[in-house]
């Protein structure tokens, strides 16, 4: 059996590349994906690929409207998703990609740091596992495969 | 034919009494429900039905479960969703709501500053529409019935 | 039994009205939907609701998410979509309502001039009915409540 | 990650070869798949396995039911759609295809010359991203796998 | 709480009537709806709206094109599908309503002589209820109602 | 708005009426259904209607299929389903029940003494409240009509 | 790209051999499956393997529920099902088979001669493909790998 | 083709290493899942990763949640669930196991010896096939492959 894992959230912090590293110290099978972890670029992109738009509110909509796409389309192969939350930005489009991995039946891990969790609590009620750091998410993911 | 809209957002200003009062002016056959308005009864309500928890983590917990047991059938009910977004608090309950909205194809208006566009670029672009005003959500829905 | 029925397509020619009709001099317990008739009207509701834009796009864009944010709830309280196809204009639209309705495992009725069944030869073969005249439509759905 | 991607639309000019060469330029893991290109062949179909039939409808009726088989097929297998609009022709199977294939929860990318735009808003906006040229629809799919 | 009962199959004998005696009898909520039971009519009814056709098939395919929208929007109200089988004809299209609504999530009760087990027993299987007598089947449903 | 709520489980005590009697106190608009609460006739239903069966494991087969069609429809017009777990007993077609719902997408609330949380861990995590009252339940319902 | 295909119905002639072998002379990438062709071994399927039962009937259930869970999943990992219908036997679980397929929304290409046409007219109108011989079925499928 | 089979239930006793004896000693090309054997292991695994606890059930939630995130991933990959039922334990997660995967359209095979069929009659209803011994519920698996 093989897993593939979505990591959304949080792009200014290297807690993907722990998660990745545990994986490949366990030698488990899980093919990782992501957003865009360079956030000029996902903000450049909709100008990039269709030329200038008129204002920063349409350059928005084409940036968004790519993202989305490649969100879309990670999100449905994946068989895990794990939202990582920290304390700074919106992060509005991070509850988004959970919440929408959550309706599509597929189970969440949430990592936040405790003191995050009121503003969380709704959806950490919805998430199927709540973890603290990368590492006790890994440690939920390898119990599968044991 | 009756319209069900669940008001999603934001409980710290009137916005709800704005579209209320002018579905009332345009006597729209429209029911709307929401979120409990109260902030403390909503962090409450754990421990009062199910009396003192162990941390504030449980009590969370606690007030999250029926919170959101509240939401899903309302949600579960709901033709359409309006979701506030405001400068203050994380709102990441309000972002999940309308993804999930989005993920059980009910169609979902964003009401939003224009300068809160860049955060909400991915969900804005998963909604419907998108307006600023109270009013403007209002008069989307009205056209709905002409 | 009660039949809600979505009107798609053409709005350049009084088929509805025939419908209406037929459906009032057989007593038949229908309620009829459909999209904005009044073609300025539709192209203009986006300006009208959210002000001036900066392109035509731009302005098709925001008519265009309010009008399918009509169609989307209408559509999904219709029990059955009957959808006109004519000689003139692209009609994109009226072929997307109802290839979306089928999806929806909703039964279309198209009706159309026999001379435009080449084109419209894979949508009449996923639809359930298709028909030349209003009154064949509605005599198809008289039957459903012998 | 392999995708599979289905072209829909016109079939009467090269845009599938820039998509197709665009591809292998940029060494992407894509298998193309798209409608019968021979338009003789595709409205011959039906006569071709089930012989001689009584009417023009009747042929054309048959053919559809071979098409829309293997479209069927083809669209369930696809991870994205790429639908082509031109000027000529209804093209009211591409719409039909395109508005199938989002109500299947696949994303879609339209390509089309900006002055379409006003007869494809509703699909436009239905669209996950609308482009002008076939290579950028390509450059949008290249984004996913980066 | 009232019921939507659907009653498939045979309509050359009077089983029918008995239910829904049976069923004023009990005064239960319970609206029934079936098949056109007139059997000319059901095979006249293409012609009867569409006019002459070419073939004694194009003749069928017009008439089982009206029976199927009937059948499609009264099974998608009915909340449960009672099936009767005789042993005259050859009866796909009981066997379809009946696997149909078995799809859809609908529980099926199916009436047989006991001797008719042996070629109905894989459709029995799948069947909620197998009786023998309509009187059976309307006792199963009274049960519900207790 | 008013809910439909399926009462599954125990029916050895009365949890059912302090749950009604609770709900007619606070007025709320509720219909309350359940399983067949004259354990005798739930084990005779099968026999009784379709008569005297060649073994106890055909008479128990009769039996459930004929509890199933009614679970079935009553689970599927519930809201809601309040599951009552106890010390007695196998209470296997509860968890069945509980699990169902939840698969549905429909909110469970358990009802279980703090004593028996252990072999109800799996079950409580996927419930969307867990509660030690009939009480407590209805109070959570409450709070969504508040 | 490779596709499943079930083989429903009719046990008692070669068809299924005409199907394989013409796929083979095509050197098409297809997987035939279908139901246990050996049709005394499907009616003593129950018997063997939960040992004798007390009646017909109860041989028949055992039977039934094995066959019918072979048929379940290799349904479910079907693309494509190809219905023959002949003019011997009830033919009910062939039926029930095809309408199966279609309400899972599976293409279904149904093989019968034309002077069966009546009596499948309703079924007919719901499947896909309706074709006379095993080598036009193949014909169709053909077509989609072009 | 491959089968995966979720083994659901009692973890106290050899049975599975019978069915997974059998199907080697068969060749059957199928890969078995299941829970976690070790039962400390089960009860352990949250407090394991997430740290001590503040009580016995927020450590049973711990545990569950990430003994369900296993069981979610491990059931949405099987196509067929046996469950199996022993005489002590509560097992509401092995009927739970069950439950879940009938809901979701995935054959049941359960075994349990003829004594306890009383307390499992509704759901030995609800199975796709219901044995006394794991040799059984493999030879039904093996009939699928012949």
């Amino acid at each position: 059996m093989e897993l593939t894992i979505y990591l959304a959230g949080e792009i200014h912090n290297p807690w993907r590349n722990e998660i990745r590293e545990e994986a490949v110290g366990l030698a488990l099978p899980i093919t990782f994906t992501g957003p865009m972890e360079d956030h000029d670029r996902s903000d450049q992109i909709g100008e990039e690929i269709l030329g200038s738009q008129l204002s920063k509110i349409a350059k928005d909509e084409a940036a968004s409207s790519i993202n989305n796409l490649r969100t879309q389309i990670l999100l449905s192969k994946a068989d895990i998703v794990i939202a990582y939350f920290g304390e700074q930005y919106k992060q509005w489009n991070s509850a988004m990609d959970a919440a929408t991995a959550i309706a599509m039946s597929k189970p969440v891990i949430i990592i936040r740091d405790e003191k995050l969790h009121h503003p969380l609590k709704e959806l950490a009620n919805k998430a199927q596992v709540v973890v603290e750091t990368p590492e006790q998410a890994l440690r939920a993911i390898a119990y599968i495969f044991e």
